[in-house]
């Protein structure tokens, strides 16, 4: 069974993922040093019995997204790279078709896999070369086989190991060893170790030519289906092929325990709060507070950018991958909220990660310096908005500060707005959302 | 140098960190089954290249504390370990002996390391035998060696460890390789790639008769000493003693990069956030909502307890690593929860981990519905005794809910308030304390 997905609409989000036609533009133009059809397979039929969890861990889900729908993104913002396959054991192809489905994700073909690793990615190779029926499809000149669960290769590194394998005919990551590799004897005593220095650990992407891993599938034997680890080692066994091997980054790392869910899910959450944009609507006093919150989150390593609205020019900013500060002085409604709300809907900004709005509401008023006046029904409707943009995964949080004339107190409600700012945007906690804190 | 702590005043916290007295005890009832004196080597003095940081892994801190302290406290946890070796950089030393003190170790030697893992792992054991001056100490039987960045190592078995060395001489952690092993040439090509199966990785903990690794460590050569990686090696070639070697389980992984740091804090933080303690007052009302809390909270996998008061037999909950809930109804003054502070504070319950006190006010006055009703100054006396708290490592917070006689608006206000608490208990954002949430 095989499921084509490449026809699907998907959001055009610029910088990260390209259209077919900006590809070739690409190659045309000759930006891109990868001239030919590059294709790649991601096993992904594993029973994830070591992360000690039910669901293999390439399901497991962290900021609403499962895990390889963002290794599928990570190809997906690759330009040289035509189609990813995926392989997934019988009873999870709905289950893929489905994540594909709810994440835009195209250019995916979804086959089925083997018993066994080698036999999963070989259907995945044969799926690049003929269709179901049969029929013959337009081969890539290079194949990368990587892992469903090493989420975080680099564009960089891919390219690497796409040229080393056009060249060499194959080609795989290697990385340092952590531990001392030692032989065992057959009574559970130490028979010697390996001097580590010689040693490496093969990891993923490994890159082939396709021929040479198509034949090297056909040629070997049911033993090395059965029981074989390393592709590199029949691509060398069976067509003579000897792969070059490239130290690959640390990034390779592949998500192995559920202590590496909860790793993953801190990089992305890491990646995912490192700028903010605040919208000031444009009066003087949003603009000076603004430039306040600007170089105190710089201080807590946050990349802040100032603007009036989100119209026009500014509005790209709705594009790039940042979270919102949404300014308001003195004005009792929420409508500002909304329209950032709105704007960010519209263009579709939450499909693959949670956005944060952070709405701060700055009280010129003489008359309380508590600031803790309440506001009409600014804290049941905050809610009400925060709780629908939940359900299109836009985390919307409140920031109620009092502005003094005092320099002392002042400064010091700015820095808790930028400390409150950055715990919020890192920790993107659903169930705080609607609430209106007090700086 | 050597540095001593062994006779510093620590809180004794029932079920975790014994006395020397009741350890001799647990000998002398045969309660344990290691009736002869084991002492701990963590070498501590790698330079942490490859986390990416310029502080060494050991050094890095979360949740307030470093890594490193987080290992001794495993260690001090073990009632019949008596003695753990720290071997620290010489320009470390200051740094290490402040950690010790300011997290209340006892039984902890400090000695400066080598230039090479070996050179330090040897001066730690030496430590054991004799004194600065050169006299004799007690030696220990048996000696484990650790790394000081491998924190979740588990009493059972650092037992199996211990009780296979003392009848092997030597033994050994081993776990399964994650991946395959190859051989390379030197022109970067593979050469060949190793049988998964009949190798494994050598981990830590390790543990030696003394005198084996004694003895080998003064036998073996100077090209050991620099280039060695394998205490398990050095026994076998110098002493003939052939380790036995254990398979263990995932949490004897060491923390090796920045994303490891993130793992090892999720950890920590799901380990702290498994139990609550809601403390009632004693009033129907009251007890009505923390009955319903702990019915939401549980089905949100959070173990919670209900108890009155912290009174007498009560007490004890205060050393458990309990998170606290203090129910207060339609009191409008901070009190309660200034006791359940004051009496963890007494306890010296946060020394070691930040400990969480959620102040759920009840309104149950009939004027107000929307919940949004100011409450005097409390906001802000919230907010002064939060920061307070702060300095002590105690995170206050504060949730606000209105009681309806409206059984479906009361349903969802109980279920945002159990939310909201696991989220707080979880998150332990700083920056967030002294906040009154609305639910």
């Amino acid at each position: 069974m095989q499921e084509e997905t490449g026809d699907m609409a998907r959001p055009v989000e610029p910088g990260h993922f390209s259209t077919c036609e900006s590809r070739l533009d690409k190659h045309i133009a000759g930006l891109c040093s990868v001239d030919f059809p590059v294709a790649v397979v991601l096993p992904a039929g594993g029973s994830g019995e070591r992360t000690g969890l039910l669901t293999p861990k390439q399901f497991c889900t962290f900021l609403n997204r499962p895990l390889i729908s963002y290794t599928i993104q990570t190809f997906e913002r690759v330009p040289w790279i035509q189609s990813i396959v995926v392989v997934v054991a019988k009873e999870r192809l709905d289950l893929m078709m489905d994540i594909i489905h709810r994440f835009h994700h195209r250019n995916v073909l979804v086959v089925h896999g083997g018993s066994t690793r080698h036999r999963s990615i070989f259907n995945g190779v044969r799926a690049l070369g003929e269709g179901e029926d049969g029929t013959a499809r337009v081969k890539p000149k290079v194949v990368i086989i990587h892992d469903a669960v090493r989420p975080f290769v680099e564009e960089d590194f891919l390219l690497k190991i796409t040229m080393a394998a056009k060249e060499q005919g194959a080609a795989g990551a290697i990385r340092p060893l952590v531990s001392t590799v030692i032989a065992t004897t057959l009574e559970g005593y130490l028979d010697h170790s390996l001097e580590r220095t010689k040693y490496r650990a093969s990891e993923m992407p490994q890159g082939f030519i396709y021929d040479v891993i198509y034949q090297a599938y056909q040629r070997c034997s049911e033993s090395d289906f059965e029981f074989g680890t390393e592709c590199l080692h029949l691509a060398l066994q069976y067509c003579g092929t000897n792969a070059k091997l490239i130290e690959g980054p640390p990034t390779l790392w592949k998500v192995t325990y559920k202590r590496d869910l909860a790793a993953a899910e801190s990089i992305v959450k890491e990646t995912l709060s490192q700028s903010a944009c605040v919208v000031t609507g444009g009066s003087a006093q949003a603009t000076e507070l603004a430039n306040a919150l600007q170089r105190s989150m710089s201080a807590l390593d946050m990349e802040v950018d100032v603007i009036s609205d989100l119209i026009g020019d500014n509005a790209k900013s709705l594009s790039k991958e940042w979270n919102f500060i949404q300014v308001s002085v003195n004005s009792s409604c929420l409508s500002e909220v909304g329209k950032t709300l709105s704007a960010l809907e519209e263009a579709d900004r939450a499909l693959l990660h949670p956005v944060v709005i952070i709405w701060v509401y700055l009280n010129v008023s003489e008359n309380d310096l508590s600031g803790n006046e309440p506001m009409g029904g600014e804290p049941a409707a905050m809610m009400e908005l925060a709780t629908g943009a939940k359900l299109g995964n836009i985390l919307v949080y409140g920031i109620q500060l009092h502005h003094s004339k005092e320099t002392t107190l002042w400064g010091r409600s700015v820095e808790r707005v930028a400390q409150m700012s950055c715990a919020l945007i890192r920790d993107r906690s659903p169930a705080l959302t609607g609430q209106l804190l007090q700086a």
